[in-house]
């Protein structure tokens, strides 16, 4: 085999066979095939496209690139959550004890932040003490133990990816729905769960700019997954505007605490509440959604996700009196106000952008080796739809550090206020 | 600028700016852009093509990333031909003496064989002593006194192609009308030509296939010396068997020694009338096509042009004795006739694979640094249309060393003998 015939292939619209993909690959983690050829190829790939064959062949060359995790030694199905990335997404730290009190066993390896998106790593860490380093058995006990545990990722998993996505990064080469699913999909295969909810944004801030785009993302991952005996779901989600009323690491916290004391934002909870339904069904301990939800529900209310959530804090370390008072959890020195400076409604808030102000406020990293400022971030004061008046609280900017005007007149760039009325919009488009 | 919104904007289908083109090759030229994002720009160039602007820029920013040759103490208009690389192609050495013959002003450099394609430079040095290094007043100085000179590339010229081509080579990247045509335009131009006749070879041994695909990069060359002011023409040219009847290094010098001296095979002789006529009319020695066609016909026939054949050849010190014995010129250790094994017509000649033999027969070089056999190469003795009867010779293989079965096997397959009738395929399928 050869890959220049490879990339020719590939570039005259043919589909390569799966010995081709893993000839490839498998150059690319032994770095026998340069750098130059590999990115002729993914511009080839971009531009041609691959078929759902040629995706899931790509997927499984690559999960075998490196180490894959074993969690057989865990008794019961192991659900996980994915989203392709959100703004103020604190979902990962609801949902999982919250299925977890249902009696789902969450084994997450979690990731950090980088640029407009937070990382649940990050999140959990501004918590005092919280580890996020496991032994393996450690790892495995706790999920036993307590149904729940949330890490960093351990061992050289997807090396190929790593190749891949700094080459992809340069070369333009990240858009495109096979490179996108076959990434994301392979590290999720190689961190051994045997669930998978999918959450897929699509807006202005996500790789996927519609609806339709979206869904033949997931239709695609979901499509791998199963081809590899997964069961698979997608939520097909609005990021439109950030999700939830915080930004920030502490603050995220603070929210997803609040919303597992039943005060938190209605429709994050309801979010919430949907993906532990069909999380519950994957796990076989619903018949339905339905019944899912149904089972979260009374988990939720009743205080046992509550429960589990400090449990699961407490055994990672983490000093959980750090709730008692919430407050005083996300005090922070600086805070500036985001004023509206005309009547109206919320017609939209960018949420890429609102997030790059969380960022630079010191909530997230512009490089890998940034340090984070865990009380940085935003509140936010009004949704898309929401009435306007002059001079009222949009959001709120908090920070250890003194706040720059310029963050608060880019704040307020990202708040579009119309005269006309506009509805609120629809969190979740669609359920596979 | 920015190397990756200049990728993204290509693979999005946008034109880009001359600056953006120019960024690029600097880049390229100055090793300040790496590889990678090279051949991902030259695969999205591949699939979403160039306008003819941006095809322009692309030639004058590589015409300047090297050494430009300056021309202006040749008096009168300096003409060039470029061949696009045929099998058996000598009319470089026949032109060049004729259009001197009649005036024009020749000041060629050339370039030696790769592969299957001869190369002038050493096909003229089959002849003994002859010298293709001339310093640049000695070629400038020959060039006005006998209106002749042929010589290698000198000074570094268009050093972006030297790094696109060598990439291209290996990303699947060669094959796209606008990374062909700013190539040969970019090298034509450093060359410091002023009129310049294209013959863009069509057919299964081209890069070209088809005629209509060989116009679109003919008009694509044309249109680039047009914008740089230059006097062009184009012949779009069949290649479907190779041109003339020997394939070789002394062999193609003995072809063309015929041909300048009337006693060539026709067509030859035809196709560099033609193309004399054309060179003439640019060169403003005539004032039609045909009047220069009627004046380098004269100069033929009256044996002047055979002339400044042998007056160029001894300038640059060749050994102008070896053509007074024609056939010992020629006369190699060994020969292998290939013998016709049925009846019938000859449908087709495969150019590309019987230039192959040659090569393999020592007149060529399979990698740069391999040495020549120049007595080595092939004498066609049938072409398409012809009929044959079995055991008459198709050709004949000659070689300084003893010829392998194999060529004599190779040989005869490329000769698809039918027992149709087969029409005469036309040698020029048009001018532009």
């Amino acid at each position: 085999m050869n890959i220049v015939e490879i990339i020719e292939k590939k570039r005259d619209n043919q589909n390569l066979s799966s010995d081709e993909i893993q000839f490839w690959i498998e150059g690319v983690t032994d770095s026998s095939i340069p750098d130059y050829q590999t990115s002729a190829l993914l511009m080839a790939i971009v531009l041609n496209g691959m078929t759902q064959d040629e995706t899931n062949a790509l997927t499984k060359s690559m999960l075998h690139s490196g180490d894959i995790i074993n969690l057989d030694d865990i008794v019961g199905k192991k659900v996980d959550k994915h989203s392709t990335g959100g703004v103020g997404d604190k979902t990962t730290m609801i949902l999982s004890p919250l299925v977890a009190a249902c009696g789902a066993k969450v084994a997450k390896m979690s990731g950090r932040g980088l640029g407009h998106t937070g990382g649940t790593l990050d999140k959990l860490e501004s918590i005092p003490n919280f580890n996020i380093n496991l032994e393996s058995q450690a790892f495995i006990d706790q999920v036993n133990d307590i149904n729940v545990a949330v890490v960093g990722q351990t061992g050289n998993l997807v090396y190929a990816d790593k190749v891949l996505y700094s080459l992809r990064d340069v070369t333009g080469t990240v858009n495109a729905i096979p490179l996108i699913a076959s990434s994301i999909m392979s590290k999720k295969l190689a961190g051994g769960a045997n669930c998978i909810l999918l959450d897929v944004k699509y807006g202005e801030g996500a790789f996927m700019k519609t609806v339709d785009e979206a869904k033949e993302l997931a239709q695609s991952m979901i499509l791998i997954g199963e081809s590899m005996d997964l069961e698979m779901n997608a939520m097909i989600s609005n990021m439109n505007q950030p999700l939830g009323k915080t930004i920030g690491n502490a603050l995220e916290v603070y929210e997803a605490v609040l919303t597992l004391k039943n005060q938190g934002p209605k429709e994050l909870e309801e979010l919430c509440l949907i993906a532990s339904g069909i999380m519950l069904r994957q796990a076989g301990l619903a018949t339905s959604d339905e019944q899912g939800y149904e089972i979260a529900l009374e988990n939720l209310r009743n205080g046992n996700a509550y429960r589990t959530f400090l449990e699961w804090i407490a055994a990672q370390g983490g000093d959980v009196t750090m709730f008692d008072d919430l407050d005083q959890f996300i005090e922070s020195n600086h805070a500036k106000q985001v004023i509206a400076k005309q009547d109206g409604f919320i017609h939209d808030i960018h949420a890429l952008e609102l997030g790059m102000v969380s960022m630079h406020l010191g909530a997230g990293r512009q490089k890998v080796e940034d340090t984070i400022d865990y009380k940085a971030g935003i509140i936010i004061q009004k949704e898309i739809g929401d009435s306007v008046k002059k001079g009222d609280v949009l959001c709120e900017l908090l920070s250890s550090n003194p706040i720059k005007i310029k963050e608060v007149d880019d704040a307020e760039a990202c708040f579009i206020i119309t005269s006309d009325e506009r509805e609120k919009p629809q969190l979740i488009a669609d359920v596979l």
